[in-house]
């Protein structure tokens, strides 16, 4: 019932340091990476490698630059070997200069997250990291935001320009239907025929699981996923459900729900995501979460907070 | 781009009151009752039409038992002509008897609920309740649960012996997949040829919303939703979403996000539904929700509350 070319990104720290500024402790990330090996997951996604000069290191946690020496205590290759570590470079807030040789880094593959006009700059990083070693994917985030003619563009270049194993349809804004999954991925088969094709969605619709499954059910074989879907604004596809669905037997809940019990819904005290008013508002509207973002930070005594018909109709005015 | 033949049903009052055994205020009600209508739903279910005896009324508030004279405080259809107004009775919980002729009632539509073993039932109610004017939908619970040939025949007797204007795929148990709905679809398709199909999910796998689109995709024309998915468990499909996805310029988004504003997120304070683990866990394992509500509602202090994978394992022995 399971198709073996599946493989799934636990993408945790990466993307829930987006909502805290990758500010977890390290006793943390070693107990997601200790879960998310034991359930059987693909890939770990410790954080971004971005540059820091614009992360300085005093305002931003140690996810946000994933240096090797701190990624060296986190992860224990002897002990979980079947899981690779990930780390995501933005094509626009990274340096080449941040990647050494594979042999001395734990990790093992650079995601490389880039707009489509930055594109050329990505393949600039995704050739440096395979000339070094890595293997790496090219994440296109934004889709819903790309003019058509420049994304078929890049894809065509990344197919003839790059040694990416896989590209990603990234619905950064929460903005897809199912039948916009099948219209990308549709699109992406078109120009990309050596690589697998790989889906991120968010959940400001509640779809971030349904519009994975929509990619599988298509042909998309990498699928990225968080614990309990922590993640920007809304979040992402949460990862329980993910595996749930899957029939791979290599899988095994447990692990998941314990952390999930233990440590991820206790950061719910500290950190805000998942479905809500604004995050919905600005997914329908195919916007950057930023707007709703900034609404759901108002303080919670200021009678705005609740007054979603404003917001809405403000947000018309700005598409 | 829209299809005129959608028609939404709003089972906030209805399946709300699964929560907390119907005890709305009347002013609440009115709120709910003025903010769908203005939205421009097509029908309101206000309640169930239950049976007294077994549902006695110093226990369960007024809409588990609709009686017209309740319902006339609320409906206005001067003011709102173009909004039905539906009550729900469950075949082996309700009584004939409580029906009276269509003229004297602000009722118009008369959904019967029912397992597939109460089949019969549910067609004397449907039939019974066309004679005294109204028009009936049978909505027909758990169906992932039912055996396929009790299935096949009851739907047969459906289109043969009533003149029920729909018949209802029901996910009770938040189960199903995407392709779960079309097989469920198509199965409703080889019998039902005169009547319109509907569709009523549920959130345990953060599917409902898009397991309504599959069913708009395939043919349903009755989608069943409730504001912010109220309703027992996990709830069910976002009125805002889903009304949001619907391209018919007849709706309007306003009224629902202040209602859910105003009255819908204070009830949260108050009662609990949405996403949560146990929820998800029943649903992944295609169970009643019984056993993860007792779950949640066990005390915050029990450490047992958070754990989550003890759960998981004792639901693993009961299916």
């Amino acid at each position: 019932m399971f198709r073996p070319q599946i493989t799934v990104v636990d993408c945790t720290i990466r993307d829930g340091g987006l909502i805290n500024d990758s500010q977890f402790s390290i006793d943390l990330v070693k107990a997601v990476y200790k879960a998310v090996c034991e359930a059987g997951v693909d890939i770990v996604e410790l954080g971004y490698r971005n540059s820091k000069k614009m992360f300085p290191p005093d305002k931003f946690g140690a996810w946000r630059h994933c240096d090797d020496d701190v990624l060296k205590k986190i992860v224990d290759k002897e002990k979980y070997p079947n899981t690779k570590v990930a780390v995501m470079m933005d094509s626009h807030k990274s340096e080449i200069a941040d990647i050494v040789e594979k042999e001395q880094s734990p990790v093992d593959i650079i995601r490389v997250a880039t707009y489509v006009k930055d594109i050329d700059k990505a393949i600039k990083i995704s050739n440096a990291a395979n000339e070094l070693g890595y293997a790496t994917t090219i994440n296109i985030m934004a889709i819903s935001h790309a003019i058509e003619w420049e994304l078929d563009e890049a894809l065509q270049q990344i197919e003839e320009e790059t040694k990416a194993s896989t590209v990603y349809i990234v619905d950064s804004f929460g903005a897809l239907y199912s039948e916009d999954i099948d219209f990308y991925y549709y699109k992406y088969k078109k120009y990309i025929k050596k690589k697998e094709i790989g889906i991120h969605c968010h959940n400001n619709q509640q779809l971030a699981f349904a519009n994975t499954i929509e990619g599988i059910i298509k042909g998309a074989n990498y699928l990225d996923a968080t614990l309990y879907g922590i993640g920007r604004g809304a979040g992402n596809c949460p990862i329980e459900l993910l595996l749930s669905f899957l029939k791979n037997p290599k899988f095994d809940l447990r692990p998941i729900l314990d952390i999930i019990a233990k440590e991820v819904l206790p950061l719910k005290k500290k950190i805000e995501w998942g479905y809500h008013i604004p995050f919905m508002i600005t997914g329908v509207l195919n916007m950057h979460p930023d707007e709703s973002i900034a609404f759901m930070k108002m303080d919670n005594d200021n009678p705005d907070k609740i007054d979603f018909k404003s917001f809405y109709e403000k947000c018309l005015d700005l598409i």
